[in-house]
């Protein structure tokens, strides 16, 4: 493989491209962590960083057969630190010297760190209004940062700079990350002995969500479960594409506190609608003072999470009052990124509400 | 039990108080994390936040046989989680209803969150010249924040407020912390199969380096190890007292950067001279230059740490240097803090001085 034989998206259709895997069987490993489950991943383990393994504990502030899986607990704070080490590991597979990305939060991070470990650079390309703390660490992990007028830019502007021996390894096309989030399942499978009911996880362009999706039903396909669990995406206010193609129009200031969630046009929207539908599943919004309280409770319960992974906490609420799930249903929220980046604003949206 | 029997302090001689378990045997139990030891912990698991079981990788970037654990993924960010489940939970076997500390940093973040997790009350007592985002992420975890004029108005105030059915938990005294600190030198044994032979620890007021040593005399004493590896325990400058024990006067300015390791006058200092020397190891202090200069290196291995964790890579080069490590020793380095509750200051002390 060569480094210009990477496709990042059909070069036919213009659309996202999948990976399927022929004759595919799990044998666990010993290792710790993602690569645990390296027969059904398709890449070398060439780079890790300790991915994976996350905790899955009880939430007894939220109810009984409620779990939280801290993903926030993976080495860059994120649970994209798994479509890293898988995409980065196949860029390396392809003799790639550089690998190019367009974010101005936790997917720049993670992947910055994991070319780092990987000994190839990282050129991320990140809107200049995004976080100076975020923009630092970004460049002290050792990336080129470029930072553009707006988001879209960045998009265009790393696409467009693509040179010799580089590839765009752009989280919301490529099909190596989703190979590397849909261990997520497996883990789960691993952990708990069996799937559970429901699966919350927070959704923007849908990473998470599709590699679930992509995970339990290579799981089913072989026969280790019994039905894909439901999966219901969860989206902030203003960023709500995959609610509105279950649901209709939902008009709505954009989000000013879920800061992870703001994606407005994620190329894979019709595989997202695709499995929310077969999974029974659901698509919920929700708005920013509902966030809020959902991150105080985290917090207090002593889970550090970032706002935009409280909002799937907010969704749970949302589902038991609706009835879209039991109080008898095994249910897991997927706590998706750590609130250590943001304890410079936990004082105005927290700690000022909190009775002295 | 109950709380006005809690001790933490000798009432004859007012030092410190530590623990020896009669008969002990290790029966790993299925559980991930800290309370897979729980047959050698005196405590019952009341509380657990997903601590322990931390990714422990190779770090290339060092040298072959050179580990990194990564103890900054813990919970809450620190390898206080460790200390703190077993003291909290233990505080609730008193029938505590809330628990005092002094901290300005980890182990106030870290008391916080379990006591919160744990359903009971904390107040610590921070000067108030500590960080902004910390102090507010405290109040956020729920507990009940006193700001004092320095740090040792902390510990007075602090202890001095003990109410009916409170205790002071202090980690620079409390007992029952270090058996959970201890609970490293089983997971390392657990991770690799055998002792390796040294680990670097930061050291502040010890509550790593003695959890170390009791945890690996444990093991000894059960016949599960050969020999306890060399503690090699790392100081900033201004913050030397165990180094100064061992080798003399050192003078310097305090350390800027490596807050967590501001401690003047540790109570155990005896017992960490003793683990020291009892294991052939040594104490090293390091600069604020040979800090940043270390930690430049760990974020470009993508490890985001905490300045004062970075501490002991300067002392694995000094060490290999001046041939106290050789380069065919198994070494483990514990990289104890997360970096991202730094994300304000990497900007100044690491990026500013990145060629652009």
């Amino acid at each position: 493989m060569e480094a210009n034989s990477w496709l990042w998206r059909c070069p036919r259709c213009g659309g996202p491209l999948d990976i399927v895997i022929d004759g595919l069987r799990l044998t666990l490993s010993e290792r710790r962590g993602l690569w645990r489950f390296a027969s059904a991943i398709p890449a070398k383990p060439l780079v890790s960083l300790g991915e994976g393994s996350t905790p899955l504990v009880e939430a007894k502030f939220l109810g009984d057969n409620v779990y939280l899986k801290l993903e926030y607990l993976n080495p860059t704070g994120s649970f994209k630190d798994r479509g890293s080490a898988v995409a980065v590991s196949k860029a390396l597979e392809f003799g790639v010297k550089a690998v190019v990305e367009d974010s101005s939060g936790n997917t720049g991070i993670s992947i910055s760190a994991y070319a780092s470990a990987a000994g190839i650079r990282a050129r991320i390309y990140v809107p200049k209004d995004a976080p100076e703390g975020k923009k630092s660490l970004i460049r002290a992990l050792g990336a080129d940062l470029v930072e553009t007028p707006t988001r879209a830019d960045a998009y265009r502007m790393a696409v467009e700079s693509v040179g010799e021996n580089e590839v765009y390894i752009g989280h919301l096309w490529n099909p190596w990350f989703l190979q590397g989030t849909k261990t997520l399942a497996y883990e789960l499978l691993d952990q708990m002995g069996h799937a559970p009911d429901a699966v919350i996880v927070p959704v923007a362009s849908g990473t998470l969500l599709l590699g679930l999706y992509i995970g339990f039903g290579e799981l089913l396909s072989m026969g280790l479960i019994k039905r894909i669990p439901k999966l219901f995406a969860v989206q902030a206010q203003g960023y709500a594409r995959l609610y509105e193609e279950l649901h209709g129009t939902y008009r709505a200031e954009p989000t000013k506190i879920a800061d992870a969630l703001r994606v407005s046009d994620p190329p894979r929207l019709s595989q997202m609608v695709n499995a929310v539908k077969s999974s029974n599943g659901d698509a919920i919004v929700v708005t920013d003072d509902e966030i809020v309280r959902a991150w105080r409770q985290a917090l207090k319960g002593g889970f550090i999470i970032e706002p935009s992974s409280a909002t799937v906490i907010s969704a749970f609420w949302k589902l038991i009052d609706n009835k879209q799930i039991s109080k008898d249903d095994e249910v897991v929220l997927i706590l998706t990124g750590s609130g250590l980046k943001y304890i410079d604003i936990i004082g105005k949206y927290i700690v000022e509400n909190i009775p002295r």
